[in-house]
């Protein structure tokens, strides 16, 4: 309904932004939910820029060879990348903005960062160094674009065509949501909502609430999430959302507001474009709407990442076939692999520490193979006996690729 | 006894070499255990190069503001980068090599790297290609120089006065070792050590012996003993022992043997001078010998990484005290935190996932604090119930320094 709230005049001041600052938007790599003006344009330029170019300079510290610059707010990690070590490296991190990053001044005095916080018996500003003052916890989570996996659909959505590389497990340190909601005399009444802002600077001569970054979980999320000002041991950066970031561990990506500026305990969903059209599972063919499934919790996944074809021919006989598995909010109990496309799977083993339920696991199968071509293939099932779907759910916007039967790969073994 | 053997033609041979390359070996920073010659060389040089230098080539990519260079092989991590998110990010970990790393054309072919074992009913070697065939497992593991905490005893000792950065918590890639010697038809008869012999190139002129980099610990440490190519997601560098490291978890630093080319299962410990007499638990006043403990396994030990002194006053209120803390072979079951310098105690809180015994906890104590002046310590029990011991242990060299006094910091609350 509210798509068709003044449509020309929404496309009208985003033509005009569009016209007036087409190459950072371009790079921004927008995606359908601003709109189908904005995005085929959007659209057209990472195709562009995919080429080999020096890495954006909020991360530019990062290792280009290790990944994909799809646009400068859109770096993928190489899936050969992932290796077997349980925690992704900041330095080969995926990277999803969906406006240009704030100007790395911000990170001068960490401390001086302010969040504002409403919806609590009450609300109050805080400063990022009076954070710190109100509890400590580090959690492991997946970390996952939920356009992750949108390169394999056929229908080849708009939007960045992410194989299985905008995803990451990392450590994150800070304070628990809930102490901070504690300090501040508890919820207001009637709360359904945590509503996130972020501190991106907002193009001039749009809508606000049509590009600002504002996200809704639902109150329950309060158990788990955290603001969080380190990740992997560092102080947060620009690139993942330093010096303050909202974690709802479990969540996809866009849940997890880099910058975050303000946190609103909320009756109702933001308003915003992004929360009310954008990240919705809109059926193909439909056009986005409120009433449409959001992109929230994850659900359970896996896929491989050795051997691969892109890393060349494997040598006739043992082969440790690794890969990651995760469930969203739910522990992994089990990963399966085929090496026959998916008739017939054998148990993987689980490998290394178990950094928590919101974290990955790696798992390897140690497989004799004989010269030949095999499809491999790996399928999680979670604590609650849910099983990683064959077949990926159908949408517009390509979000939600979990079906493992995508995620197969190819390998010659000579 | 072997102290005696010959030192006159040792040292001969040792100052020959000293002279010829001294700045190199300088840089070095070379311990006691190759005698007082060169130990008396060797110490000179790290002081005059600690003022700020260019980190050394094989380390470049490291975060020189997060790292103290005492020399161009022994880099430690600042107390206050430590974080609170459980893994030390290899940008930020320590460095200390025993010989000059090996050019880094190692790298280029890592799968080329090759691995002679012998001690086993079918020794050969492998190349690392095919140990990669054999088994994967990841473990997280404490490694820490056995030295860390040289910079608190009041004597001095030669070698680096490192504090408490000669440490880290990292996750290692590789395969069981166990596996390896399945695959070679198991042990020979009669094997109680596993001997490593490190790949650097070794200096002209001296003996072999007098400087090779080669450890023998007990034979039990094979139940958890890896041959890792791979630290916290990206292959190993070769800062950190790369293409191929043994890794004994919980053991101190020196027996985890980078650049790994020999293993030996032997029915007596490697007669290398680094073993003989280096990192010996000698007596002051004493001089080193085979008969005195080695520096093998890590004892219960933990300190404070915030706040520190060097951060500057803390506000006066809630004050969020967190540190590390560590068993070595033993998980830790408990940290209690002091603010009056040990006349009281209270029971901290471990923050985190657990990466499992060999690897180090988070702790925190959240404690409301007037202004005054804090002596801030740290007191960590392991699953054995062995207590973190107040005072050193004192000893010629200053290895294995798990006191808790002399890792107390005072702070100032204002």
């Amino acid at each position: 309904m509210s798509t068709k709230k003044n449509p020309s005049a929404l496309l009208h001041a985003r033509r005009q932004w569009l016209t007036g600052t087409a190459s950072a938007l371009g790079a921004v790599g927008l995606g359908s939910w601003m709109g189908p003006a904005a995005a085929q344009t959007a659209a057209a330029a990472p195709a562009a820029a995919a080429a080999a170019k020096p890495l954006p300079a909020y991360a530019a510290w990062k290792n280009a060879a290790q990944l994909i610059q799809h646009s400068s707010s859109t770096l993928e990690t190489r899936r050969s990348a992932f290796g077997t070590s349980v925690i992704t490296p900041a330095s080969q991190l995926y990277v999803r903005n969906n406006l240009p990053a704030p100007d790395a001044a911000i990170l001068d005095d960490r401390d001086a960062w302010t969040l504002s916080v409403e919806g609590v018996k009450n609300p109050r500003s805080l400063r990022l160094a009076e954070l710190k003052t109100l509890g400590l916890e580090t959690v492991a989570t997946v970390i996952q674009c939920s356009g992750n996996g949108r390169g394999f659909f056929p229908s080849k959505p708009s939007g960045t065509p992410w194989t299985v590389g905008a995803a990451g497990c990392v450590l994150w340190s800070g304070v628990p949501l809930r102490n901070v909601v504690t300090a501040l005399g508890g919820l207001a009444d009637g709360m359904l909502y945590i509503t996130g802002t972020g501190g991106e600077k907002l193009p001039e001569g749009v809508d606000p609430g049509s590009v600002i970054v504002e996200r809704s979980v639902p109150i329950k999320a309060l158990e788990d999430a955290l603001l969080a000002w380190e990740m992997n041991g560092e102080p947060l950066s620009l690139a993942h959302g330093g010096p303050l970031r909202l974690i709802v561990p479990g969540y996809q990506g866009v849940n997890n507001i880099k910058y975050v500026k303000s946190l609103a305990f909320t009756a109702q969903e933001s308003k915003a474009r992004i929360m009310s059209h954008g990240y919705r599972m809109t059926p193909a063919g439909a056009k986005a709407a409120p009433d449409q499934p959001s992109v929230l919790e994850m659900g359970v996944k896996s896929w491989i990442n050795g051997p691969l074809p892109e890393t060349g021919p494997v040598k006739e006989g043992l082969v440790q076939i690794h890969g990651v598995a995760f469930g969203g909010t739910q522990a992994i109990k089990g990963v399966e692999v085929s090496v026959d496309g998916g008739k017939n799977w054998y148990p993987a083993r689980l490998v290394g520490p178990d950094l928590g339920r919101f974290a990955w696991r790696q798992f390897v199968l140690s497989v004799r193979l004989p010269a030949g071509s095999y499809t491999l293939a790996s399928r999680a099932t979670d604590a609650q006996g849910q099983v990683q779907a064959e077949l990926r759910e159908e949408n517009l916007s390509g979000y939600n690729n979990n079906s493992w039967r995508d995620h197969a790969v190819t390998i010659t073994v000579v």
